[in-house]
C-alpha cells in the first residue's frame, strides 16, 4: 500500500525466469517511479575505530584460526586479506563420522549431523574501506580467495555445495561492519540450488541451449566488459536485483580463469558504486550462484554460474514467506535503464 | 556471530521436513538459551487515534470498495469486520482476457498478465484492538470470513491458488497498524506450494499416510484442543515457528467445518498470546497453508492444510536468499518445551 502510482500505463504482470525457476509478480501500481527508489536505511561509512574490531589489522589474535592470507606468508604482518574460520560457525568442521540420515522424533523425517565449513573472508585490513572503495585488482584478489578456498573444500567428499555470500549492513544480515564475506560449505544441495538446476535443465531440454549463454536482451543490459555482462534478470525477484554473468559457458565459479578475476572485480565494483549512488547506499547482499561440487557430465551443459547482487529496499511479509512468490514494484527493463544511465563521478 | 553458546552439548544438525520440503540448519552454537529469545523490536500497542486510519469504523469512505461485512447488512454501521478490496492491489481484478503466456524480451521466458484478487480483512472496527485481544468467537468470525471469501473466489476458473496471510508490525511487512489480514488470489501455483505438495506426496508414497495426519511427536507438541493440535515443526525454518493442524484429514481450509472455526480461533488466540508474552510482543506473520483450488482426486489423500505462525526474531541474509536454506538457532523440541510451559495470566 504505497503512494499512488506515477508509473502510468503499466499493468501488473507475472513472470517466470527459467534460471530462478519461480514466479514473480510485477506490480507497478504499488511503485514510485523507478528512478525514485532510494534506501530508507542507508549504511553509514564506518568510522576508523579499529580498537574493538577483531577483523582489523593488528587484532588477528582475537579471531578464530586463519586458513590463509594474501600475501601467503602467514608471518607477514602487512596482509591484504585473510580467510579465517568463523568464530560462531553455523556448521561444525570437527564432527566425526559420516553424515548418516536417521529417523528421529517418531516421524520419518530426515536429519543429518551438521558437518560443514563456515569461513570468513576479511576483504581488507582497514576498517573504513568497503569493497567498492577498493581497486579492481584488489577485488580480484578477494574473488581469487573465494576460488582458492572452494578448491580446498572441494576435496572433502561429503561437501555437496559451497555458498559464497556477502552481507553488507545490519538489515542485510551483517553483524560486523568491517568489510567481509562468508563461505559456507554444506553436506546437502539446498532447495533453491536444486530448483535453479531444474529450471536451467528444462530450458536446455526445450531449446538445446544454456539459459545464461542465451541472455542477450538489450533492454535488460546494464553494462558489459570483454568477458562479462551485467543485467537485471527478466523476472528479478527483488527491485534492482542485478546479475553479473560470464559470457562464455562456465559451470563452476571455482574453475573459472584466474586471469579474468580482475575484470570481474572491475564490473562488480562498477555495479556496487552505481547501486550505492542511485539507491542511496543501501544495505545489500551478493551471492555467487555456482554448481554443486559433484555435477554429472550432462549437467555441465546447462549449468552456468553468475554473481547475484541484491540491494535491500523492501522487506518480505507473510505472502512471500508462504508462497516463495515475491512482489517486485519495478519492472526489470525499467531498473536496467536506470542503472545503465547512472553517471558515476570520477574516483578521487 | 552471536554471543557464545549457553546451549551446552548440542551439535549442529540439518533436518529435512517432509512438509516444508527443504533443509534447515539447526545451529545451537550461535544461540542464546531458548528461553532467552526475545524480540528486539516489540510492537507497541496502537494508540486509539483513528482520525487518520481508513480501517477504523466511521472512515469506510476512505477505503476501496467493500466486498462484504459482518453482520452482512451493508448498511449496518455497527460492523464487526469488513472484507474490502486492497487500495493498492498487487494483482488486478479488472484485466480483461485470458492469462496467456507470451514470449518476451527476446528470451523464451514466460510472462502472463497480472490478473488476480487482492483483498483486505479488517478484523475489528476499533483501532487499538489486536487479533489476540479478541474473543475466540470473534477470531472464529475472521476465519469464517477467510473461508467465505475463498469460496467466492474459487468460482473464478483462472485462479489457481489463494493465499491468506497476516503481517503484524512494520518489520513483518505491515503498512497499516490497524489489525488486518490479506487474501491474495493467484493465477499460478507458487513454487513454495508446489514444493510442499511434492514433499507431502513423497511422504505418502513412502508410508501410505498423510504427513500431517501422522504428526504425533510428543516432544514437538505445544497445545491441543478437541479438533486441533499446535506444534513446532520437526524442521522449523524460523525460531519459534508454530503450526496449528486439524487432527482430521482435510485438504482445503475453505472446505473445513464452520462449527470448528471458533475452536480454531481459540487455539490461535492462545498461540498468539503465548508468543507475545514469551517473545516480547514480536512482529509476526501467519499464513494459511492450504491446497490449490484445482486439486486432483489423488492429491487429496496427502494434502493437509495448516496454519503457520512465524514470529520475526531474526532477519535473512545472503545465505538464505541464495540457498533457500535457513539457519535456525533453536531446536524445535526446545522451542516447543518453552512454548508449552508459558503461563498466561488470566485475561481481565
Amino acid at each position: 500500500m504505497s503512494p499512488q502510482s506515477q508509473n502510468t500505463g503499466r499493468r501488473p504482470e507475472l513472470r517466470h525466469d527459467p534460471v530462478a525457476n519461480r514466479w514473480v509478480i510485477f506490480s507497478p501500481a504499488r511503485a514510485k517511479r523507478p528512478s525514485d527508489f532510494k534506501s530508507k536505511s542507508p549504511q553509514n561509512s564506518n568510522p576508523g575505530d579499529n580498537s574493538s574490531c577483531p577483523f582489523c589489522i593488528g587484532n588477528e589474535h582475537e579471531c578464530a584460526p586463519e586458513i590463509f592470507r594474501v600475501p601467503s606468508d602467514p608471518n607477514d604482518p602487512n596482509w591484504k586479506l585473510r580467510v579465517i574460520e568463523n568464530l560462531y560457525p553455523a556448521l561444525n568442521r570437527n564432527i566425526e563420522g559420516p553424515c548418516e540420515e536417521k529417523e528421529d522424533m517418531g516421524v520419518p523425517a530426515r536429519a543429518i549431523s551438521g558437518f560443514g565449513f563456515h569461513d570468513v573472508v576479511i576483504e581488507n585490513p582497514v576498517h573504513s574501506v568497503h569493497l567498492c572503495d577498493m581497486e579492481a585488482r584488489d577485488i580480484g584478489q578477494v574473488l581469487l580467495a573465494y576460488k582458492k578456498r572452494i578448491q580446498q573444500i572441494a576435496s572433502v567428499e561429503s561437501i555437496k555445495y559451497v555458498q559464497v555470500f556477502k552481507n553488507h549492513g545490519a538489515s542485510a544480515g551483517a553483524s560486523m561492519s568491517h568489510s567481509h564475506s562468508q563461505i559456507l560449505a554444506l553436506p546437502i544441495i539446498p532447495s533453491a540450488v536444486s530448483d535453479r538446476f531444474e529450471g536451467m535443465n528444462e530450458y536446455f531440454k526445450k531449446t538445446g541451449k544454456c539459459s545464461l549463454c542465451e541472455v542477450q536482451a538489450k533492454e535488460l543490459l546494464i553494462d558489459e566488459s570483454t568477458h562479462f555482462i551485467s543485467i537485471v534478470p527478466f523476472a528479478a525477484t527483488y527491485p534492482f536485483e542485478m546479475w553479473i554473468i560470464p559470457r562464455a559457458h562456465s559451470s563452476h565459479f571455482h574453475e573459472f580463469d584466474c586471469e579474468k578475476m580482475v575484470e570481474l572485480g572491475g564490473l562488480l565494483k562498477l555495479m556496487l558504486r552505481k547501486m550505492s549512488l542511485q539507491l542511496n547506499n543501501p544495505p545489500f547482499n551478493f551471492m555467487i550462484q555456482t554448481s554443486p561440487l559433484q555435477v554429472k557430465e550432462s549437467e555441465l551443459f546447462y549449468a552456468h554460474w553468475f554473481l547475484q547482487i541484491v540491494p535491500q529496499l523492501s522487506g518480505a511479509g507473510g505472502f512471500e514467506m508462504a508462497t516463495g512468490c515475491y512482489i517486485n514494484p519495478v519492472f526489470p527493463e525499467d531498473a536496467a535503464k536506470v542503472m545503465r544511465e547512472v553517471n558515476l563521478p570520477v574516483e578521487g
